[in-house]
């Protein structure tokens, strides 16, 4: 932490930072430029230093210099973490595809998508029980029974499920019945939870929120890994703009600065990182040229009667197209689809 | 909710949309004009119906024009809410002032703080027991211990409470304690807590998510009303912009908007709102003037030595002059502060 | 400026940015904290600086500590700056209001505006003449005809006037007219523009980009002080953000910032800041209420006839209703309106 | 344009907006819904109706349904704008690569630029002459002479070249010396100089404005295309949101979106839209698989020493192998570089 006096504080001023500094058993090192003085923080500091030191008479402005996330970044553990989830592995150089219905809606509606994108080529079926709905009008998921129809889905085609989970107290519910538990946008910040679900030892799927540095993200993470929890996948799902036209705008960006600064694999969503089912397929190919270790799409049966995000959703021959567009990008930035030879 | 076709769309798209329609049990309105053809909805509709439509041939928007909140709507209860704690009303003429620490720390610290506050003329007590923290490793307040220092600050000065409540298991436990229960910005769209406290019957402040629109922070505020708790109090305490100078950009904008849309008493935090405490008195009085129901404001007796939020609390005579500020703008448009002639 | 070195920088890569420092004719100074080591650098730094120690190896960030703006800062000079138009002084401690129609569009108009906003307690009167248009199809102002009209209505109301110059070469004839240019929000980065605009001496209001932080606000200000031109007037005029609710997002918070790090003075704009009429009142009160040293209102006499923006303009009467209810929030926060006893 | 009503108005209001528009020579068709009366607007509406109709009594919202947007719009002309710069077009199905330094600075460092992206493949060389810069005391470019030194590397490799005009009044000076005029983000609603260029009848690329919507983008490409010259070039660089790890936010979901909507060309600018070199590379490759119709890459031969922009510039070693890379991922979206066989 650096404290930067400002250019009319005097010697006192200077004296009362390094008091204060002694005082919290830390100890100040000064550096006079023209303009200014400059005081580093020697010792361990914390984030509510700054706060604090930023108090004192004659200081203008204090700076962290250390990231604040420690368990998900790269200095902690520079090689990248691998999140096993059955056959497959999350964050290597296999790129996974996670598809599936918004909501899980009917047995039919969940079984019918469950083999077609299986049959083209998903590795992993997704599907929300537990539906987080910014009115308390709108449809709000089948609950249990939808994780009912999700087992069954895992049952015949044999692909892990993962599934949202909104409340601590369904941790245990959801991780009985899903291989990753998802987090949602709105929850990114909802701690309680965030350290339930590190509890449960599952893989979580933690998605960005809607407005959140890729800092705090990061740091929402480590309420995960700091319950011992290491199986640890972001997603990046869009963040809020000024531009209208999509219902997000999808940071790209974050998948190349999430792989230099954090070990932790990164899907990219962008079926809620666009909110238009024609957007999705070249934010789906731009997402793995950036270096994406995976894709979550939204497919539908029939997305104009979906309960939940049909535009979104594409159908069961978008979908399949688009494994066929991804594959050769996929190879073009030296990786393969998981699976695939 | 209008359905606007595109300029190429056919006699044949037109038609499918009006049968969709008929086999919803709705109806539509045809209006061709030069360019386009809408089409009016008739019948009930619902949030979900705007992507059930967008999918159709032909159809190049769809667009809501009912507001989705209701409850919470001027159109639904045009007289103001007023909300009643201990002798106080929030809501009518008289402005009320809430202060007191970001946290609970110490019992010197929150009874000197009560004291110092109720003696400047605050009207409501605040202090965190269980805090939010962005970081796993930050302070994370006192929990049930700082409750309990709450109520005894109550007990001495008379000043009902409020304080955060995080999960929706601490509902019943806060309840006992709080005259308010206040659900924080990263918790704005927390549905099961928002239901929870809906359920508590205590009044409920709902801060503004840190990007949400006004809009959905209504439809939040739904899920508190949709449980037949009508006491519901809003709090803007700024959004996320890409200025970086202040923590947040407060939307003063927000405090005559709600005004218009809604009958739900406002209060504004500028602590929060700028996160720097000189500005603290300049955004307090702007938000008077532009017709807030109350203020809250952070105050600590040595905000140097605050564990959490000190850069943007009050000095105690800082608030004290703070309130002699307030007195004559709260007086030129028209209002009084509670407990005055 | 200070370098931050990473965690796994060596000493070599500290040398090595210890022999650039010497080659760019600066010095170095080393703090060596627990986990990484600061240079701060002594000497004439410069903003590309930064980018250039940023590539050096081992280098993790590099943080400038001088604010680049100087004329317009306080540091260089603490007294407020008071600029001159006729008998008005803005930036002391009586608040200005200039208003009128934010286009002329007939001689009829002009006049019966200026003379209602002279009535009602204006002290400036503001009309466009070359008006900017997101749309090459939108009405574009009337150009000189424009100008000979805002002179008349001085003439006969005594009313200093102000208005918009669009085009570097059309600040000489825009200079003959007007008693004060002003730069628009689209043009505050337009500094072929500012350059001449400082040539004219003229007193110029620099209106906040849409999307410019405040330390690029002060900047684009730089460039007319820097052409010995000190009568500078800034204009906040509200941000873009998320919410679309408004037009813009009004930044009150700069109000108390702009007061705090510049001599500057600052008018507030609630007519662009909101672009909805009745908004216009309660953000003109905060503007006040946070420390304005004046305001810029929309006055049409037919709002619903007019050319441009009539949306956020007031009617007379709403005009002469603000000016009523202005005038003791001015006394509320010890100032005078101008002109007043 | 549709005019929704509120609730409670009442018959005499619906009636006053049906006189109004028959005064302005439309015509309004009424829709009735449940709730709400909704009244079309039949005649050839102008985006300034909009306000005129959402001052009338009993009027909520007012919604425009035509895009503003005319010669750019795909409606207007269904197939691709194809812009032909020397014997390449760009437009069609290949991706084009325009490389070169941020400023021009000396003779030396243009011409070894120029010849190391012409061997790495580029197929424009990109330099800025006039440079804008937030700050007046930072360089601002070589103005004429760097004019010269563009010219001079294009005899010597035969690459086109493309430089930034600035000033109405330098269009025609840097018309005589590039193939392409560069309008910079910061003057996108400079319409001015916008009008200026597109007389020139040179191509012309247009940057989106930091904080510009997709829409106000497109109207300012009007500006061009009204003056009869066709042949634009958008170009997307970032756009400015909450996130400060990045420069900017770069917007990949505007390519296809552009595409959608727009016959113009499209190419993708991430030096400025990552503000970081080390992330260059994986957006570049973000964008082209995305749609993108050519890149726009900074190199320079030292970038710690360039004299801006360092921070975001290729060495030609990086260049090169970035070329490499970007090879296959044309390939997989089924275009081909441009010059490749």
């Amino acid at each position: 932490m650096l404290v930067i006096m400002s250019k009319e504080a005097g010697e006192g001023e200077i004296e009362g930072v390094l008091a204060k500094l002694t005082a919290l058993d830390l100890h100040g090192h000064l550096s006079r430029g023209m303009e200014r003085t400059v005081i580093g923080v020697i010792g361990q500091t914390y984030p509510e230093l700054r706060d604090t030191l930023e108090l004192l008479p004659g200081v203008e402005d204090v700076i962290p210099i250390s990231r604040p996330y420690k368990l998900s970044s790269r200095e902690f553990q520079p090689e990248d973490s691998l999140v096993k989830v059955g056959s497959l592995t999350i964050g290597g150089n296999e790129v996974v595809v996670i598809a599936g219905p918004c909501a899980t809606e009917t047995e039919e509606q969940v079984m019918s998508t469950a083999r077609a994108v299986k049959a083209a080529g998903a590795h992993i079926f997704r599907g929300g029980a537990f539906k987080p709905s910014t009115s308390p009008y709108q449809f709000r998921g089948l609950g249990k029974e939808g994780l009912r129809m999700l087992a069954q889905a895992r049952k015949e085609t044999g692909l892990p499920i993962i599934t949202e989970v909104l409340a601590p107290s369904d941790v245990d519910v959801v991780a009985q019945y899903a291989d990753i538990l998802q987090i949602g946008t709105r929850n990114m910040q909802n701690f309680v939870l965030l350290e339930e679900a590190g509890n449960s030892q599952k893989p979580v799927m933690l998605k960005r929120g809607m407005s959140a540095t890729i800092q705090e993200w990061l740091l929402s993470a480590e309420y995960i890994l700091a319950r011992g929890n290491r199986k640890v996948i972001l997603c990046e799902r869009g963040i809020r703009t000024f531009e209208t036209y999509t219902r997000n705008t999808m940071d790209i960006s974050a998948i190349p600065i999430v792989e230099k600064v954090s070990h932790l694999p990164l899907i990219a969503d962008p079926s809620h990182g666009t909110g238009k089912w024609y957007l999705v397929a070249p934010l789906a190919l731009a997402a793995v040229a950036a270096g994406a270790d995976g894709l979550m799409i939204e497919v539908h049966p029939n997305p104009d009667q979906a309960l939940k995000d049909g535009a979104q959703s594409l159908t069961f021959d978008n979908f399949a197209r688009l494994m066929q567009q991804v594959a050769p990008v996929v190879a073009a930035v030296g990786r393969k689809l998981a699976g695939t030879l």
